[in-house]
């Protein structure tokens, strides 16, 4: 990567990058407080279905450390790790991540100390940390099997290095494609209504040199009519049995216009994605997140006061509509659920 | 209308309301100069095609006054209507009004004083916006015959009074439904980049009194996908004779989410705005304008300094994702070419 990193974990405390400031401004937060931790997730301050796993992870890892001298120790690390389940609902990367964290206290509590739960704690976030940034480099190396030299791909919001440890899901594709030489140019969506297409996703793809054009999410129709892009890459928040993709708000209709101008339409995503335990995407909870995200920019009003406001931060795209799904461990492209099955061993 | 005016003529003077402060300021203009009037166009002051139509007509009178002394007066308001024409170039009512004034000028150059015509092009510029109100108006009734009680409504940008000289287009049926008493609510997009739907729809909605719930432009689909529309209606900025329709940016993708959703998709657009001249969609001038409109936000930068974009301000929706089109003299629902000249004699 080119001189930043979304989290750096040293000498206990979590580092990480304010990613509400972007572009305009690089500023990093570092914090030994889980409750720093759970705001910045709750406020976007950390982002990205993979990004909010990790961050969660060493954000139980703080709490922990808080409570080392505590009684009843494994009670209250438990409900750190439920405070940090509450920050968001859709990302099923959370969950995860969080899950992992409650086994390892699980297994140690009765015969170990504070100190050295704490100490497998730190370990395991670290080791979800370092997994992710391997997951993204295997999505990477996938996903740009998909990707032809010399075309232009269209992606949303943003599924970069800076929504996960390293890389990204969709921009690895992207960027493993780029590095192998391949000549890939891209249109981002800005993805409205808190733009991390424009302010995210560009700014990674110009720091990469990779060719990106911005357009205003309503213009992804006319571009794929004008036959400017040969493919959508998108993230994944949660993906269901049936292969459903919950994915930021914009996401469901890219994959319809897709499907309506015979483009393919792929999801990259971590198997910490997928979600055997929910038949369909008609499962998942959908964020709902507050009205002056779409009222107003910047804090300047851009509606008038008052009016009633509808902001899902998801939607859901049916499998239908989806032509491949990629992940670290290879590329589905239907019979979802034995796919998904096939990879995805009961005790991962 | 409620206490506002899109345009008053009074005294040789055009006032109009500056559309670009709104909601938050209601500043009106009031100019005796062609070139405010032009540069008012191109800056989107004034927007809509039926309201560009009636502004540059008014302008042509004003360019027409300041000459009244001069020699080659024809000439000089003949370089007057090449000017304003050149302000945009995607609707085409400027061009049928200024056709309109120009024909005016015809008419009366040989015997007339100068006096004589500018008093004929007043008079002229006068009835170009009295019947664009009665022509709204009646675009209003025959399209509140599609809009049943109950329903739901999403609409794109601002086809309201605000883009025309009273009613609206799109906005003049729901308005027209909801005086004759049916309980019409409307999902408004914000239109991205400019907002027109959220600085001027919602606005206007919320002065009538008519419930309006506000999304992001890339919601529509799944606010479809959730049952909560029943129909689409949007107006347009040109119409050609196979019944393609180029309006706001956005629009086409609309229309194919609603073919997919089983959700009729309705244009409402005055004759003035059908191009018999131009055989489809792929003939129309599309307007691209600057770059700075979608990097920057009320004078805040959102995306990196030096990215390329791509910024149409217009798509073309092609006739099969049309359910019907919405006039003044009736609703067409195919047949287009035959239909459209039923209704607009030769000399029209």
């Amino acid at each position: 990567m080119s001189g930043w990193r979304t989290f750096a974990w040293q000498d206990g405390r979590l580092t990480f990058l304010d990613q509400t400031l972007l572009p305009g401004e690089t500023r990093y937060i570092t914090t030994q407080d889980y409750r720093v931790v759970a705001d910045a997730i709750r406020r976007l301050k950390v982002r990205g279905a993979p990004a909010i796993g990790i961050a969660a992870a060493y954000g139980v890892v703080l709490g922990a450390k808080e409570l080392a001298g505590a009684a009843q120790f494994g009670e209250k690390v438990r409900q750190v790790i439920s405070e940090l389940a509450e920050t968001r609902p859709t990302a099923v990367n959370l969950f995860w991540a969080l899950k992992r964290q409650q086994a390892v206290l699980e297994r140690n509590e009765s015969q170990a100390e504070a100190a050295m739960i704490i100490t497998a704690l730190e370990n395991e976030a670290c080791q979800i940390a370092a997994e992710d940034e391997q997951v993204c480099r295997a999505i990477g190396e996938n996903g740009a099997t998909l990707l032809a030299d010399g075309i232009t791909v269209l992606t949303h919001c943003n599924a970069g290095a800076l929504a996960t440890a390293a890389y990204g899901t969709a921009l690895s594709a992207i960027r493993m494609a780029h590095r192998q030489g391949k000549r890939i140019s891209v249109f981002a969506d800005e993805t409205r209504p808190l733009l991390q297409g424009a302010r995210l996703t560009v700014w990674e793809l110009m720091q990469e040199g990779i060719p990106v054009t911005l357009i205003t999410d309503n213009m992804a129709a006319a571009v794929m009519h004008l036959g400017k892009v040969q493919a959508v890459i998108v993230g994944a928040d949660r993906i269901t049995a049936n292969g459903d993709v919950a994915n930021k708000i914009g996401t469901y209709g890219l994959a319809v216009l897709a499907k309506e101008h015979g483009i393919p339409f792929y999801v990259a995503a971590p198997l910490s994605t997928i979600d055997l335990e929910l038949a369909s995407g008609a499962d998942i909870p959908i964020e709902e997140r507050a009205a002056a995200e779409v009222t107003s920019f910047g804090g300047i009003p851009v509606a008038p006061e008052g009016v009633a406001v509808f902001n899902p931060a998801f939607d859901v795209t049916p499998a239908k509509y989806v032509t491949a799904i990629i992940t670290e461990k290879g590329i589905a492209t239907g019979d979802w659920k034995r796919t998904f099955r096939s990879w995805i061993t009961p005790n991962e």
